[in-house]
């Protein structure tokens, strides 16, 4: 680091706090912002801005949104029965893409983890809660990740839910699309028997 | 992309716009700074204005600086009979990292491309003959990239500076230490012998 004047080696550093940059990346995307025209050094500083201060929580899904309801939630055009219970705002992405599911979101923005000492009220579970006081949900789809963070969730999310008499499904857990059976882990395959269906 | 709300993808974008980032990384880099404190936004912001604003290139050897001379060129201990020839700023890390160069270097900030229309006086050549005029500089050696451009470039600057009765030396061409024989082009296996040294 003490080859590099002050200036430089500071934003290799700001680089290299981000997740998967090593230092030599670090260093490559640090020169690339110093050969940048003014600007776009600009457009780079506004637009990290832009996401400082732009951005809040859906005031109900939780999403990250640049209005208080975002257009998800306000898309009339939603099956507003179904809710898909997703980790992080990434996910919405995910599920987005697949241009197959309809309903609304709720983003938990993390997982119960006991041995880290996040428990049910360090994520957005109340506030699913909420969501459910009135009739209009019929489902609740749980996808959060198949971990053990993530499964613990699901499971006491369903056991909160059910008693509300919301019915509550997971997604599929199974062999990807594309995957070979040869490289699928055991549970994995064991799950897609499980949940094997008639064609 | 228009999954993500604007100033999601504007930083996203952003990110894309850097040497080897794709949207997929992009996308994971903009999430994390959307994960990041007030303060770390803040800690990034400064260190890009930092190298906009706090950065100037050395009187002396064009490298990049935080002072008018850099520290390398104001450095009484170093050799100042020797001027290393390179490309680029991190060609001069690259070789401060050896710790074994003790002389001076310049740094040219390009290559001659004739087909890219980069002709002499658009690289920093005309600084470094006038860092000849006196006799303090006894050996220039070229270390520019063994390209055709890099080839090209110090063909031109060697022409230029032995007349000035300056010695002109070009780095070894041979096989990269570690590097496996079997592996090495016909190219710098020809140079590797034409440069042997006896032992």
């Amino acid at each position: 680091m003490q080859y590099y004047i002050p200036p430089i080696s500071k934003l290799i550093e700001q680089f290299a706090k981000l997740p998967g940059i090593g230092h030599k990346t670090a260093s490559r995307l640090a020169f690339a912002v110093i050969g940048m025209s003014e600007s776009s050094a600009e457009e780079f500083i506004a637009a990290i801005k832009g996401v400082k201060t732009g951005i809040c929580y859906c005031n109900v899904c939780q999403n990250l949104s640049d209005t208080a309801i975002c257009s998800i939630c306000s898309n009339e055009v939603r099956d507003k029965s179904t809710i898909c219970v997703v980790e992080e705002p990434k996910d919405v992405i995910a599920f987005e893409k697949t241009r197959e599911y309809k309903g609304l979101y709720h983003v938990l923005h993390g997982t119960m983890s006991p041995s880290d000492g996040i428990g049910p009220d360090d994520i957005k579970i109340k506030e699913l809660i909420n969501r459910l006081s009135d009739d209009t949900v019929k489902e609740i789809i749980l996808a959060t990740n198949p971990t053990v963070e993530g499964e613990t969730t699901a499971m006491y999310i369903s056991r909160l839910v059910k008693p509300l008499g919301v019915k509550v499904t997971r997604i599929a857990y199974g062999i990807p699309v594309g995957g070979e059976l040869e490289y699928a882990d055991e549970v994995t395959l064991a799950r897609a028997i499980e949940g094997r269906r008639e064609l």
